[in-house]
């Protein structure tokens, strides 16, 4: 095991979870869980040193031979060069090491602000933040199958979200509100955000004013002040694999940093397509544009919080068509934590991914696959945690329900095996002895309000039972359950003077523009 | 990463293994597979020396203090008092130390020879056995629903499992055969092992003379000189938890450790149930009960091969039913298995579990997560591969095709993240270059066939043209994958005199028996 790594230990931080979670179990409610996780597993380490380093090297030598393009932001080049890269237009190149000085500054753990401080999260180090899937054009339930979402179901996601104890972030956008002009939704979901959830969130990253509009609605509610001292907004950017970093992400993400919020960097890679099918290749090119895109945040502000992403996929060889929760990434991740931590960086990582178009036994297989990778390679914000269904395509409202659950499954499975002496119940053998049971012991009853995990979708009723009761699958007690948690939701508090500034810049800033629709 | 474990470097075996995959591939079937997996990736450990210690000086004292029931074998109990265990009516004690040393004789790695010398399986180290689920009495399907298990479809899950090249292991009592008499059966079903596959398989363990009648049958086939000094056949038996050996089945494992043929040596404690609601105790348990059982199949044999197995599960506050693929019996088996290891043993570990009635969403999700723990904890056994719904109590034809297709991906999964110069792909960055694609490039035209594992029952197409052909789910997939593959199905060729010795046999055993229905 890896020295300094959590074992068996528990944290005041997870009784108190505990307890929190008897509590909320007495009151029987869900409760409000915890406000994120920390871990008392360790990593899942499967490369030696000297693996990770020749990884490493051909990450260099891609930067420093190959290149990166940086495309329609010359202030970008301009730090690059000042920085002492090596420019030809708009490639840029790096020398080894020097994009690891660089990335000296930035910080290997910081705190996101909640408008609530009880919901706020610490990213980095041994904390876990599960946050909902992001970006989906479409959006499906059973009812009423796949169809463009609107803002009243970007509204519904970010109240699911709001409702469940086994997330802990809001997220960003949760679903295109596609009935919402382009150039004007972000105001929307950002408003969504900070009215139906207490809980951090993501801002807009589709322009450089909308990713500027988003922190001003922050600093609204957080105070200008505060803004400029603490993270309370992130953005989500994607380089565009292989090897080029578009200048509406890197314009987008130079205005978070500049502003002290943090930017999550990440490389999205269909092997095959815009990158290497080997998986060693993939990671090393993951590795090298991550580099690139969280060393220009800190040129740009050093120390500003930025997050070390990923994402990597394989390809169908029959139909050419994108596999998500397939083993390559899988086990590729882990060898992606292992980086980021020698670069001291927070990770993120993949989450719940299929291309399932059902909430069916595929969905499931593969998000269940995908999202232990996430878990076991260490990753800090798991963006993607809950929702997808439709290779990305679509957010589904019964999957968002069982991934959820499969979330609060692994809270249980990050607090790994702890060891203490009403743990190891010596005494509750010596009570029961051979050839009884511990049904009523002493023991049982001190530990069992606590002792499993208790999922609210999963059935574990004999047969019979489950007959009697309509043999009912996974997918429709989803469907219920979704619908049964929209009519019970209540909205966290929000000051009405906090609420009617952001309505009035909303209103302000809306007035000023036509319609855009691409 | 623990010492002398696989880093990236693949064995002569798996650099085979990817070729015999590229040329079934070629030649459009799924291929016969690997006859075993040897595992490119190490084992997940969670929990330090000193916490180790701390659960086995807790399995010593529940072995010296509280002891252990042998019932109704008092041969058993003569070999503890030989021993030196401390006899207290059907009480054993056990001096701290006492069952390591005995445990000494014990092989860390054996082979089980098949009738096929192809298809033998290497138990132990970083080998890797995916074998069918076992034991129960129901059998489901889409088309009929549940019903009791027959001969038929005991015989169709052999052929199944002798079809998929996923799975290394013909498995034992696939589903009871309950058209049989129960004092027959035991032919019957090593007889379908030995005829429908060609894969090392399990005999009966429901009473010693069914184990010998298995044993004679595995003569018959391999001759009783090579039987005497290699392991052919493998009993599975459980202990009678807590703390408690059945007669019944010590005699059936002393009976297969006389003739030199491996136990699998298996407590099953339901936590709250058989054992106490916290892991750490339930893990001391089960050790103990492990240590106890492998040591007395080392007092009848000293040498014959020997497997730790074992099975934690939880049970749900809400109803009382025991639950499975839950998340504390899944981290708890990181455990289980630095125990086994620490021990020197084989270890058997759980497979595919769900209580889903349906191969829905709530299987899937369960069944991954408790396969991979039995993946990551390091299991060299994985019995209950594929197959089982409802609580272990149905095998369904359906989830068989899930899980051997989850169990295909894991091969990919183990194979781990290969480091040389083709897997970093460095000349592929220079050919293609910022902003290209990896499609036709050298590089992917050189590795796509065997870059990414390949499902065959997962959609991956778009939503459109998954619509279009029907919108089928991945249940109804694999309802139409088992028939396809059984009306495929070509059974191995089996020498002739041997199947007539097998039949003469069977013929004159039964002939002396009434048929008993318990």
């Amino acid at each position: 095991m890896a020295d300094g790594q959590p074992d068996g230990q528990e944290t005041k931080r997870q009784r108190s979870g505990r307890t929190q979670r008897r509590e909320s179990r007495m009151h029987g409610t869900e409760g409000v869980g915890r406000p994120y996780i920390v871990r008392n597993i360790p990593t899942y380490d499967i490369l030696s040193e000297e693996n990770l380093i020749r990884i490493e090297t051909t990450a260099d030598r891609i930067l420093a031979e190959v290149g990166i393009e940086f495309r329609d932001d010359p202030e970008a080049l301009e730090l690059w060069r000042k920085a002492g890269a090596q420019i030809d237009g708009l490639l840029v190149k790096f020398e080894p090491g020097m994009l690891r000085e660089v990335l000296k500054t930035a910080p290997a753990e910081f705190t996101q602000h909640a408008r609530n401080p009880a919901r706020s999260v610490r990213i980095g180090g041994r904390n876990v933040v599960f946050a909902p899937a992001y970006g989906s054009p479409f959006v499906m339930d059973l009812d009423k199958g796949r169809r463009y979402g609107t803002l009243q179901d970007f509204e519904n996601f970010v109240k699911l979200a709001q409702a469940s104890p086994w997330l802990h972030h809001s997220g960003g956008t949760v679903c295109e509100p596609t009935d919402v002009a382009v150039n004007k939704r972000h105001f929307d979901m950002v408003y969504a955000h900070l009215r139906y959830s207490d809980r951090p969130f993501l801002g807009s990253v589709t322009a450089q004013s909308r990713a500027e509009d988003s922190i001003d609605m922050a600093r609204l509610v957080f105070g200008a002040d505060f803004v400029d001292r603490n993270c309370v907004i992130m953005g989500n950017v994607n380089v565009n694999s292989p090897l080029v970093w578009d200048g509406t992400m890197t314009t987008v993400f130079r205005a978070y940093a500049r502003a002290n919020q943090a930017s999550v960097i990440v490389p999205f890679i269909l092997g095959g397509a815009m990158g290497p099918v080997t998986n060693a290749g993939a990671i090393a090119q993951s590795l090298a544009e991550t580099m690139a895109g969280c060393a220009l945040t800190q040129l740009e502000r050093p120390g500003a919080p930025v997050i070390f992403g990923n994402f990597l996929s394989s390809m169908s060889l029959r139909s050419g068509s994108p596999t998500f929760g397939t083993p390559e990434p899988a086990i590729g991740s882990m060898v992606i934590g292992q980086l980021a931590r020698r670069l001291n960086l927070p990770l993120r990582c993949s989450g719940n991914f299929t291309t399932s178009k059902l909430p069916d036994a595929q969905a499931m297989t593969e998000s269940t696959m995908s999202m232990l990778a996430a878990v076991h390679c260490g990753a800090n914000f798991l963006l993607h945690s809950a929702g997808f269904l439709d290779g990305l395509l679509s957010m589904s409202y019964e999957k968002f329900v069982m991934d959820t659950d499969l979330c609060g499954a692994l809270h249980s499975y990050m607090d790994g095996v702890k060891i203490d002496d009403n743990e190891l119940a010596l005494d509750a053998f010596r009570e029961v002895g051979p050839g009884n049971h511990f049904f009523g012991c002493a023991h049982t009853m001190a530990n069992y309000e606590t002792a499993f995990w208790d999922s609210q979708t999963a059935d574990n009723e004999p047969f019979e039972k489950w007959e009697a009761a309509g043999s009912v699958d996974a997918a429709t007690r989803a469907n219920a359950r979704w619908k049964k948690v929209l009519a019970e939701y209540e909205a966290p508090p929000l000051d009405e003077g906090t609420d009617e500034a952001l309505r009035d810049f909303i209103e302000r800033r809306k007035a000023g523009m036509q319609d855009a629709w691409y």
